[in-house]
């Protein structure tokens, strides 16, 4: 990677850091403080603020502008984490206890509930004009996030789930969020209609390519790299793309053979290398980098659509996310 | 109660549920329609959105230009309700199963979630100048009532809680909220500075009696007004006013007979007759009634402030209040 953006990405992270404290130390929490601010001074990627304040740069804004703004839906972001957390009974993100778990459910509720108003807050700094526009949106992304985990959670009872069910749920959570990241740094930035479509599409696509990766990181990415269990997805049975994909299309002898391996809440080294050659054999996986590639593609092309515009720190951006390892 | 205000409670509650249904039918709720309508819906008594609407008639603002923001925090409301529930482990509300006994946690979980977003969707339809200040009110009251649920979730492990602690803690979550309807609608009416401080106080010592009737309505009401079990407060060893007041108080033979009739999880109808002795001939029950009355006073008085205006109907209000039964 570019050793400007290297740096580049480091001083941003930096400065979200910075201005997520301002947010983590709000008067008011009082008793919920420490929960919040265990949360929010994570050491995250900070993919979805970085993606939005490299949006704002290409029509000319700087961080300082849009800060905020980006902030917002990093902090809606956090906050469907803690929820889902929750509804998932995970008891370990990014290698830290979950907030349910080094609390208890009542904290980790209210803890969501506490970030989803500092989301909104983080809105006010944006120009009063665009307020209204921008309290509609993040309502709107919220609906959408709480219909992709309903769906989500729905899928886990449900055995007629598709790739496209799939899809259109990774659609309302990934995507959407990084859809919206996008979108608006260019809206705050004053972009045209056409040119805040034109991110909100290549976010959209990013988010989909993103998804369907990390879905394949658990099946086929070195153990060591990847800093949890591999095969995790499988052995509790998960529908991902991979899964369905599978479901929809193995012949029914294999079918079965897969299902005798996965699903059963652990799976032994050779029982995830047995599966991981039958999704081979079959196609699957390189259906699923197939998907993959295709929406990686796409929000290239939509990159090019901007051609009199200086897009090089998004493609390095986009190029982060194909090239990621984990 | 005059016969024109009741009259006018009905328009006005009329009025209220009409409009809910737009927050309740919004498109992007998909998944999530089915639990957000069965909560707001409901046919609550609708008590603080009236509030809202009645504030802001003192100064000449009708009920189409304040309706939304009404509706903001009675969103909210139903938001706290949803959530508070499922940390309350309470199976029916109004005499209807709670969003997580009728679905499951999960489910409201996000119709939680959801609902507190269409709450800032409701204050998207306030005047553009005044959003940033309504976003950011609604945003601390959200942080005060997580703060106030959290002190109260709390206060069911501790052994040290007194009343002064019981009433910083119902003050963040009661009286918060009817201190913030009755704020609002001045503030969208445009009342100086002075006369929006006069109704948040108003408020404020409105929702302090009101709580503080609430749980005396547990201990002394007849079981056939109530439409819930009397006693039940008693019964878990809940620590409201009355509770704690004994338990500073009680001279330690009593305290320990109170403390045998209560917390057991149920109560018997004798057990309970004892443990309201208890209370009367310890001063308890007239020492919860004559602070509720301070504040109802107190909330009268902060109405006498506004003498050149006509605050006749925030009067019927809190007669209201004060002559409910249940």
């Amino acid at each position: 990677m570019d050793n400007d953006f290297t740096q580049k990405l480091d001083r941003l992270r930096e400065q979200i850091n910075k201005r997520i404290e301002f947010y983590a130390c709000e008067k008011n929490l009082n008793s919920m403080a420490e929960p919040v601010r265990y949360i929010l001074l994570n050491k995250g990627k900070r993919l979805r603020p970085i993606l939005t304040l490299l949006s704002a740069e290409v029509f000319g804004f700087n961080t300082k502008k849009t800060i905020d703004v980006a902030l917002a839906f990093e902090i809606l972001h956090n906050f469907t984490l803690v929820h889902d957390d929750i509804m998932d009974n995970d008891d370990f993100r990014r290698g830290k206890e979950t907030v349910h778990k080094k609390w208890n459910v009542s904290v980790a509720i209210l803890t969501g509930d506490a970030l989803l108003g500092l989301a909104y807050k983080a809105l006010t700094f944006a120009p009063s004009k665009k307020l209204s526009f921008l309290v509609e949106l993040m309502n709107q992304t919220n609906l959408d996030l709480c219909d992709g985990q309903n769906l989500d959670k729905d899928f886990e009872k449900r055995k007629d789930v598709t790739t496209a069910d799939y899809v259109k749920m990774i659609s309302l959570k990934t995507a959407k969020l990084l859809s919206v990241c996008a979108k608006t740094g260019a809206f705050v930035s004053n972009a045209s209609e056409r040119e805040v479509q034109i991110l909100e599409n290549f976010g959209n696509e990013l988010g989909l390519g993103f998804q369907i990766q990390d879905d394949l990181f658990d099946i086929v990415t070195e153990q060591n790299i990847l800093g949890k269990d591999i095969g995790s997805d499988l052995a509790e049975g998960k529908k991902t793309f991979a899964y369905l994909h599978a479901v929809e299309t193995l012949p029914k002898e294999k079918l079965n053979r897969f299902f005798t391996l996965t699903g059963k809440g652990t799976i032994s080294k050779t029982e995830l290398e047995e599966a991981k050659k039958i999704l081979y054999e079959n196609g699957t996986i390189q259906i699923c980098e197939k998907e993959m590639n295709f929406h990686f593609s796409n929000a290239e092309k939509c990159l090019f659509e901007l051609k009199d515009k200086n897009t090089k720190n998004l493609h390095n951006f986009l190029n982060l996310v194909v090239t990621r390892k984990f």
